[in-house]
């Protein structure tokens, strides 16, 4: 059974999983980097940019399930790029030649366009569909293995209300970001659905992980 | 030097401290006890109701640190008593008799009445104030005790954003309400202020703990 996971993703105390005035210099609004420095410090971050070292404990464990047995990644607009980045035709995301996903990857846009292979596997495809009509291609894209939910906030939350997802981690890290958008927006009683672990870590965040009850 | 704190202060995972539809058969609305059941399983619980057992562990030291130490209590109109109460000259708060404050008890709203003694050490003073200057009547009550800043979710908010809560605890627990009263908005780098601490539980439930930094 190919399932649907979302791993590493990061919001705020207060929710926010991006923050406000995302642009071209600022992926992540005003937020910066900050939901994500638990990250950069563990040895799985490390490992991925090729620099030495790195923590090995609960954050790297957690961190390093991002990769094994995806086969597909389903991403929203605002992931890929900068707002109007569809008016860019050489635009080919934030991540250089040789892109983190090494799958087929779905953008879900009202902007299409042909598909972008780049390096080390990932190829870029660019799909106006629904969230079931998505995860249907990215499945069959993903050829038995399953397919990563990469964001942003609105794409999960998308994914959540639509009862899509079935493996959930998200990091809470102990800022405030006042602003930016929301990952829980509308999700009443979504924990019915879930068996829901929480781990708070030395570093000082929280991670929350979501498993299907019964799954 | 007399600190205002904040104890066993529970919110959903999606950041509501109560829910809506709050009425004088439903304190906590929509909510109903979802936010506490994690208090009602500790041995401080038990001790506070005279029911024998309980647990002894991480909810419970934490539920424990209520008392000690506290000479008053601030609370918010919507936590003495439903939409309304004062429109009832009976109307003396949810908890009987005997109320779990033993201490000057301030209540803040527009509709003040004479002080009311109740058993135990309880007495209500209703103060129309804001929070600075209710902070300042609470303390000479206290007589160099603490003050405990008792909710609800927008007491609690009022007091961050004026920057006078020096010690707060928070539990998150695994819910979501999706509506209700929020207790994070409009506190954008909140943190920049307080060393935070997360202690998830085995009961599910994560601790979170400001601290004044350098305080």
């Amino acid at each position: 059974m190919s399932l649907a996971r979302v791993h590493n993703f990061a919001i705020s105390l207060d929710g926010f999983g991006t923050g406000e005035g995302q642009s071209r210099e600022a992926p992540f609004g005003h937020a910066g980097e900050r939901l994500h420095q638990w990250m950069f410090k563990t040895r799985f971050w490390h490992d991925m940019i090729g620099k030495p070292g790195g923590s090995s404990g609960i954050d790297d464990a957690f961190a390093r399930q991002f990769n094994p047995g995806i086969g597909a990644e389903i991403m929203g607009a605002g992931k890929y790029g900068f707002p109007g980045w569809h008016e860019d035709p050489e635009w080919k995301g934030w991540w250089g030649p040789n892109p983190p996903f090494h799958t087929p990857t779905f953008i879900l846009t009202h902007h299409t366009r042909p598909p972008i292979e780049m390096e080390g596997g990932t190829t870029f495809h660019f799909l106006d569909a629904s969230p079931a009509e998505a995860l249907e291609a990215a499945r069959k894209a993903a050829e038995g293995q399953d397919v990563r939910i990469g964001g942003g906030a609105t794409v999960v939350r998308e994914f959540l209300a639509a009862r899509l997802i079935d493996h959930m981690h998200v990091v809470v890290a102990p800022i405030l970001l006042g602003r930016g958008v929301r990952l829980w927006d509308e999700l009443e009683d979504l924990e019915k659905d879930y068996d829901i672990e929480a781990t708070s870590s030395p570093s000082g965040v929280t991670h929350l992980t979501f498993t299907r009850a019964g799954g």
